[in-house]
């Protein structure tokens, strides 16, 4: 019983934390340089059921494919100023060149920049298999909450105003 | 002269960096964790006129501290969706106990969550020296600038239709 509403409860914070992520289409993607830098880039995040991964369209002779192959971790960032939402995603990214699901993501709109459409050789798509996600989400109602709010922001603490929540996907039982 | 030119251009680059930053108030600070995972949380950018470093209000016991004296290279993302501004900066991260610098950038708001004031003991900054930044910026003018902007979310390649600079203050003359 208890695991079951753990798993509830694991359940309802992934459903919000897709929730968020779609409600923000560009993510700041983060990446590791060769160097040991730390660059982020906004991408577009593809509009699919959050299932625990997240997919962009790349170009597979992109920078960062070559950074994410030298290593793999990546912070995926959602920042919504106006609604004070934020969301940060920790995973590992890697290159995915399966032809049948650049199909299902594809959108005739993107041929402006890959003309050979879904067949362009260079078209691929970078997934994001997400480990741990926190997300910060201000129900904005009053002075307290934005003030508690404010405290996060500025010394990067949780605050009681609103939620901030931790999850793990990697190990959902734990 | 070509040396001047370039650091003056250079001198530009800063100026519309630190103009877009000061637009843009919350930042995703990204970290990495003890286990390589790179964490990413909303924080907010002290107003000073910009010269190379950020600085951001921190207690000197948070994750994040601990974070940053295991791995001093961070990410700090700015993003402004409506406006299609994004800026990354690549810098190292240090913790600043100097009470006169967290005098010169206290505000007595700050006092619900640092009862103490600047005298609390645990009132800290974190302190980031900026190394390389990037930013775009859509002038946001026709359909073909924000296909073309379109294009470098999706893929996270430059386009042609708005900036995207980069610039790289460890060393201005190369």
């Amino acid at each position: 019983m208890k695991n079951n509403t753990k798993q509830n409860g694991q359940h309802e914070d992934i459903k919000k934390l897709g929730k968020l992520i779609e409600k923000i289409d560009f993510a700041m993607f983060t990446t590791m340089d060769d160097d040991g830098t730390l660059r982020s880039r906004p991408m577009s995040t593809q509009q699919v059921e959050f299932d625990g991964d997240l997919w962009f369209f790349t170009g597979a002779d992109a920078a960062k494919v070559h950074e994410v192959r030298r290593q793999q971790q990546v912070n995926v960032s959602y920042a919504n100023i106006k609604k004070q939402e934020y969301v940060s995603v920790s995973g590992q990214a890697e290159l995915v060149r399966d032809r049948a699901k650049i199909k299902e993501l594809w959108n005739p709109i993107y041929k402006a920049w890959f003309p050979g459409g879904v067949d362009d050789p260079n078209l691929a798509l970078l997934k994001v298999h997400v480990e741990k996600a926190e997300y910060w989400d201000s129900p904005n109602s009053t002075v307290v909450q934005l003030v508690g709010f404010a405290k996060a922001l500025v010394t990067g603490q949780s605050y009681e105003g609103g939620e901030n929540k931790k999850i793990n996907l990697a190990s959902p039982m734990a």
